[in-house]
């Protein structure tokens, strides 16, 4: 027994066996073969590794975004005289995220305090009081419905509510926009990323920024494009948008920044963009508010990334897989030499050896039979 | 020496060879071999590739959504008289981000004004000053302690303070939620998304959603599947929360669009959620408050998705790897043919040929010893 | 002919074709091609499968994070005297989003108004109207340049703007920082996760951390690793900043929350960050605001994380591609069989069988030109 196991492990151990090939002396099918292994090979090589990368694992990416705005703007209201607008009255949220808003246009409702007032035609006209259900609020109703029928205007009847009053009318759009020289605004975007599993951090500003040249810099994609300093208007411009008219109804910009190789971005858009903002304030003990509807663009500054570096697994994957690949060839080659060539029953009996159950001479067998094998089998022979 | 050369150049291009095999013609064997490359053919074009989808590559999304919110509510609060609340004054932020917060319960702490006043008792009660360490704050303290000891009230004495009075007494939050009517408040979301690798957008506005349509409809997972607008009692309601309940003390709540295939959301619900803001104003030259204890519905809208597009290295991954598994095949027909069928010997004979160092026989050699190979080395034979 | 296709099919089903394979029986390739075998089992099984876990599919995660502010801060501003801040006054925005802004330093302008003053000299100084172009605006303006040159103080000359006056003035930068009490406050980060691949959620608050811990402990890596409750000067700390200094001037903070395997957390840092803010307020019917140049530590809570779960595609794809891998070893033992071992050409005439194009006598070839064949050719043998 002890005896048998020691064959067994020396046999395991001291032996080796390699499958017996017939080598085949056939121009045709010699450089068929070396053309489809090169075909594979500079796919595997060629494509996979060199132009895809095929070595690499990738990471996502963390970013951190922070921007400032500068610039001015002034609007001729009627009855309120010039007035100046600065980075603290124009830009939502205040401090800077990578999604803010720069307001281009608004319509203002000044002083409104809680009372009783005309709904806004809008929420639909009245003959009679009749024609207001108390407390019944539709969607677009800015007040709580009293009940009452009372004059809106000369012209007009709507039913009473109470709410902020007076009512907003936002019927007509200022045009042109009110901040329009919101084109002329400077946007300063200063972004860090990271790739956690890869330690690597990266920021858009390198070195040759330095302080003295932010101050004066504008993004340009060819003369400037280092800067980080973008001019609203050209941001715009490159979404294939009109400022003037966007300014109008405001609209959803995304910025994507891009890190695949070098910093890179593109700019996307959606129209129509606004919103209803309040400035609180106390007179003699009553609460009043500016109601703002502020149409403006909404910057969303969206970083996207890739970073690969060498890893041993896809390197193994694609090697392992390009090696099945190369099955092909022989699979291939194969089809030709046994069911093409005119010598191929020849080549076939080269190929084959026959091993018949007890009972069937080998002879009686036509070995032609074998040309159903599919491609499959092939495969099978060789991968 | 050249026609050396010449002859390997020859032999390399003009040579093919293929392994030579042996046809075994046995029933068992031939349908286990079939049966078995089936499964693997099956499972590589069916699953992989059918199923899974195994020729595709993904790319993250990059998404931008605004959001409205419509609806008013009524608040009576004691001294204060009715209050009608819209949507500048229930919404935080604003601007309408991804993640807003709709205030459906507070508790106000009007016109406060830094002074001295007496801690709220949760800080601590004091029989004296002694009791009251000067410039101590603990994490609750609503300000700086003096050092003194006041009366709180009739019956409870605290540290006297130095901050924003007088202080905020959140003992008990309103119940029912003060603005319980956010129930009915409507939500409008507008999400674009884009696959930057794949220079693909996609909104959740399709084309049978016109202007007139929305403002009137109302979300329904079957009624009114394509609708944008959501009333958020529903929305809760489907994160499978009691809006009443959840309005009193906030939460926060996780809409994901799901852009895998189709436009599809579903809603995740965390318990508890306020914070405080606070309303500046001027009063005769003395800077006051209105500070807000804010219980509200975080709502924070996730976007996700994955989009797949035919790519050629996954595919060729997939079947050179599935090339790979084919041997599978060999190795377990081999293992049933060589040692498990009564004819084994015989096949083995036919299947190996020896190769013996010289000073022994291929005679001597016993070839069942081969029968400890593993079905590793039947691997290696074929893979 | 159906006799034919009968044979057909009973030869595709009932067959089974397997390499011939030569066994040589040598101790050193037997050792060497055991060797490669065990090492590419090892890489494939122990690497692969069990440390890069090569058996997994792995999902984005979605996380919604909530954080709340708890602390005072006491300021003596020349003229003001003291003041305490509390959350509602230093942090921004208000509802405690996942990035958010600590106000730890500020620079004030109270009661502006829109009029005409002089600009602040950073804009340029004038010795008379000549030097001021009306109307025109530099990037650091604060206002529109009226033309006229005045005196900003005893010694300086500037141009006349309108705008908010009187101007910000921003030179000198409070040291030590306003608010740098701020290192004391708490910040309780509320994390919920969910991969929505897998239906699997998870919190940062774990069973062990009750409301009373909470309301008490502090994180710390060793001695509270579970506890939800950071201090603001310990993140900075971990950063490798010192925090009065960071005070100063603001910082961009990035705490990242790490899923991967259990809760961890690292923190990076940019230094610098700033932005105005305004409370808008009215008297006597004209509109005020307090212009806040605010230095802060803004943090961004990023969460980031993968969860792996087993899939059948990628384990079949890492054991598809192990498999062809494999091939390399019968690749090399056969280059050390039929190149390097003495007996190559007695080795060659056993694995190779000729098939030579008629006229040619397959005696005629010398087997040794095929010693040309690359590991390629090799590799096609048995790949």
């Amino acid at each position: 027994m002890a005896r048998r196991l020691q064959d067994e492990l020396a046999s395991f151990f001291f032996e080796y066996d390699t499958p017996r090939m017939v080598l085949v002396r056939n121009k045709k099918v010699g450089v068929v073969f070396r053309l489809i292994q090169l075909v594979v090979l500079v796919y595997v090589i060629g494509w996979v590794f060199v132009y895809e990368k095929g070595y690499q694992t990738s990471s996502s990416l963390i970013s951190s975004v922070s921007v400032k705005l500068k610039g001015l703007a002034v609007t001729q209201l009627p009855g309120l005289g010039p007035q100046v607008w600065d980075v603290a009255d124009y830009v939502f949220p205040a401090q800077g995220d990578s999604s803010f808003v720069v307001m281009t246009n608004f319509i203002a409702t000044p002083k409104q305090a809680q009372g009783y007032c005309a709904e806004h035609p809008e929420g639909g006209t009245c003959a009679d009081d009749s024609g207001c259900i108390p407390g019944k609020a539709e969607r677009k109703a800015q007040g709580i419905r009293t009940g009452k029928c009372v004059a809106f205007n000369d012209t007009v009847q709507t039913c009473e509510i109470f709410g902020w009053c007076p009512v907003e009318v936002d019927d007509d759009i200022p045009r042109p926009a009110l901040l329009r020289e919101a084109e002329n605004f400077t946007l300063f975007i200063k972004n860090s990323i990271s790739f956690p599993r890869f330690k690597v951090k990266r920021r858009n500003l390198v070195e040759v920024v330095d302080a003295a040249y932010m101050k004066t810099c504008l993004y340009h994609k060819t003369l400037h494009p280092l800067c980080p300093v973008f001019k609203l208007g050209y941001v715009i411009q490159e979404s294939g948008q009109n400022f003037s008219t966007l300014a109008e109804k405001g609209g959803v910009v995304g910025i994507t920044i891009d890190w695949n190789c070098d910093l890179d971005w593109h700019v996307e858009f959606t129209p129509g963009f606004n919103f209803r903002f309040a400035r609180y304030f106390v007179e003699n003990g009553t609460n009043y508010r500016h109601l703002f509807k502020v149409f403006g663009i909404r910057f969303d500054i969206l970083v996207d990334g890739k970073a690969g570096k060498f890893d041993i697994i896809p390197t193994m994957t694609t090697i392992g897989s390009g090696i099945g690949i190369f099955g092909v060839a022989t699979v291939l080659c194969d089809l030709l030499l046994l069911h093409i060539l005119p010598k191929r029953h020849y080549y076939k009996q080269k190929k084959f050896k026959y091993a018949e159950d007890v009972g069937q001479g080998a002879g009686e067998r036509d070995p032609t039979t074998t040309s159903s094998t599919l491609g499959l089998q092939e495969n099978m022979k060789t991968s």
